[in-house]
């Protein structure tokens, strides 16, 4: 069984929108690895009355509550002193840690002797990135465990020293299991009523929809885990997979870049781009994975018609008549884009990604995609519907333009 | 007086630390920009129980909740559901929302039709972008507005719908007054003094820091306004803008890619890219702005180095004597863009984006950038130190190559 936590993050920055609550989904993700459960992230503000009332509502409901934030020198920094109070800990002055301030930042400021005073019933976490440690106080309340808001510091606390003590004192017998299943160019009320059906075959399974334009992720996971339950989870997938064999890219991460950066590695093959309407986005995408220049050659940006004549030599007469969204189009810029960088495979694309631009014969989100490799055959897909503004159209062609080149790709 | 909201967000994905939870931030951002502030952020599972409970709690301790997520036409999308039987409303077929529907999808599969059925007592806010609109309850038990999930859907629905509607229904009786300047290439901690000492300096202005890799806005904000208070915030964004004039590029915008826009039309300039770490990431943003074709060309990323020499002309002795990372190749980088595409502007950068590849002499987080004109000189800038992961020092990159072009445009 799993144990539920849940994470709190206090700092008038959250609710300004000034700072992300990025600590709430790391420690999540940590727990979630772990085998704990989030039920609930709450942000509050650097007010006295609304922390207490907050740390006494979710320690009443939540078996393990963590805090961030507030641990800090200045006079806004007052999370430890209420969770003293809220716990009735004295505060004492502790001379090992003093000790340890005063060796890495000498003699101690005032606001240091502040930091080395310590609620008397917690146990210490180590912070050796920052002036604060964490704590962890544990009593018939209940379990509260405060770590810095300062990512870095609470990232080092939350993998060196929480999840070790949590797995020591709040061992879990049979953590949660769960399996992916990643698909793109595929909506989800396509993948919907397979489902409802898998949910009411197997009702100890929990599924899991992420869809972003262009792509779709699938987790399946039993909470209550038996020695069939990893066979269980293969055989759904499989199936997902199967019914879906044409969109599947992955089973281990939802990144389709990884997918095929990992592919064209193992096969030793290059690849380069030629974009017209996408304007740089595949190479960038590619890019961002590290180590993409183990196989990423490079591309060209024709976005003016007369670049895609000039650098890509595709004929001019040919956008003319056929105009510049075209399979030709998208044919000749993938050919002459293999033939300028020498690479294996390239991937063109051309298209109106709007708002204004689109025609009776070409709307708004028509965009054709061409997967050429060298010496072998194009293959070609053409997008149409205008599923959401400029932005959404453009990540939705850079996510099936890769689906489709591993698709050609992962078959050869 | 401002007037006290709440936002929940509804997922088990952001529970499990697969998504980061940036609808809060920007829905927070947005009601601290029109004089409502934020006092909860919470995050509650896809379970109807707690989902009950929650609503309940919110509706009772704020004037305004708006809850994010569980709308879609999935099997475990419940939110509309749930609202409807707190606020004790039927749910009933739309058919002007059906209609709209297969206008845009064609034939209605049973999915569309749910997401057609709405609360009778909910005033519905349009979502061109997906298939779900948003719902506003108004009753005695409290104000409930629920938005999508999908954060681009959600960002068109809270600026275009939700917040001229709380404008016009919770009208603030005094709202606050903000203005905001835009900088590139300048730290949080080179603001820092200057905004202390002007929040001493007029304890009446309240101040937002809103930095990104390469950017920070500063929005200077009047909570109790009266007849002074514009002048007041023009002199003190003046202030800014004139201490940190070299790093400026906008009063309006924090997008630097709209400001370029607006600039190279009105000159009747054109601009191509030569990328070589940053990958396209340069061109993909310039082309995200719709209408970027005006003045837009078009460009050359040269991951591989081979590519440099053949698609730019840089000189493999110079690459092979001081290596791609370094001002003469982002020189010869921006020149050979401006020679293949006959552009008046051209931007070239060439760097260590790591996590690997460093070396003592080009550590990660070390990129060049070069900013040519036809006929005229060649500007450069050198970025370094290693300003978190690969991820952000490209997205820095592209930020502080938009904010140089900007500088050396602008003066022309």
């Amino acid at each position: 069984m799993s144990i539920q936590v849940e994470v709190i993050a206090i700092g008038n920055e959250l609710l300004k929108g000034i700072t992300v609550n990025t600590n709430a989904t790391e420690i999540s993700q940590a727990l979630f690895k772990t085998g704990y459960r989030s039920q609930y992230h709450t942000v509050i503000p650097d007010d006295k009355d609304l922390i207490i009332k907050q740390l006494h509502l979710s320690l009443q409901r939540s078996k393990i509550v963590i805090a961030t934030g507030g641990l800090g020198p200045t006079c806004d920094d007052i999370t430890k002193q209420i969770a003293a109070e809220v716990f009735d800990s004295p505060l004492i002055l502790n001379d090992a840690l003093a000790n340890e301030l005063t060796e890495r930042y000498g003699n101690l400021p005032i606001s240091l002797i502040d930091q080395a005073t310590v609620p008397e019933k917690a146990i210490l976490l180590s912070n050796p990135l920052g002036t604060s440690p964490g704590f962890v106080f544990n009593t018939e309340l209940g379990v509260l465990i405060l770590l810095p808001g300062v990512p870095k510091e609470m990232r080092r606390m939350l993998q060196e020293e929480m999840i070790p003590y949590l797995k020591k004192n709040f061992p879990i017998s049979n953590p949660p299991l769960s399996q992916s299943v990643h698909l793109f160019n595929l909506g989800e009320s396509s993948v919907d009523p397979l489902l409802r059906k898998l949910e009411t075959e197997y009702p100890q399974v929990e599924f899991g929809i992420y869809p972003s334009p262009g792509l779709i992720s699938i987790y399946a996971t039993i909470n209550q885990v038996d020695s069939s339950s990893e066979k269980l989870l293969t055989a759904i997938t499989e199936r997902i997979k199967q019914q879906f064999n044409d969109h599947f890219y992955s089973n281990r991460s939802e990144k389709i870049e990884e997918t095929i950066q990992q592919l064209f590695i193992d096969r030793g093959w290059t690849l380069a781009t030629a974009e017209s309407c996408t304007g740089g986005a595949i190479a960038a995408r590619i890019v961002r994975n590290a180590g993409a220049s183990q196989y990423f050659l490079g591309g060209i940006v024709a976005y003016a018609n007369h670049l895609k004549e000039k650098l890509l030599h595709v004929d001019k007469h040919m956008i003319d008549t056929d105009g510049a969204v075209s399979e030709e189009t998208v044919r000749e810029m993938a050919l002459g884009v293999l033939n300028a960088t020498g690479s294996e495979f390239s991937i063109a694309v051309s298209g109106i990604t709007g708002p204004t631009g689109g025609t009776d014969k070409h709307p708004v989100g028509t965009v054709w995609i061409a997967i050429a490799k060298k010496g072998g055959e194009i293959r070609f897909h053409k997008l149409q519907g205008a599923y959401g503004n400029r932005e959404m159209i453009i990540e939705r062609s850079v996510n099936v333009a890769l689906g489709t080149l591993y698709r050609y790709a992962s078959c050869c």
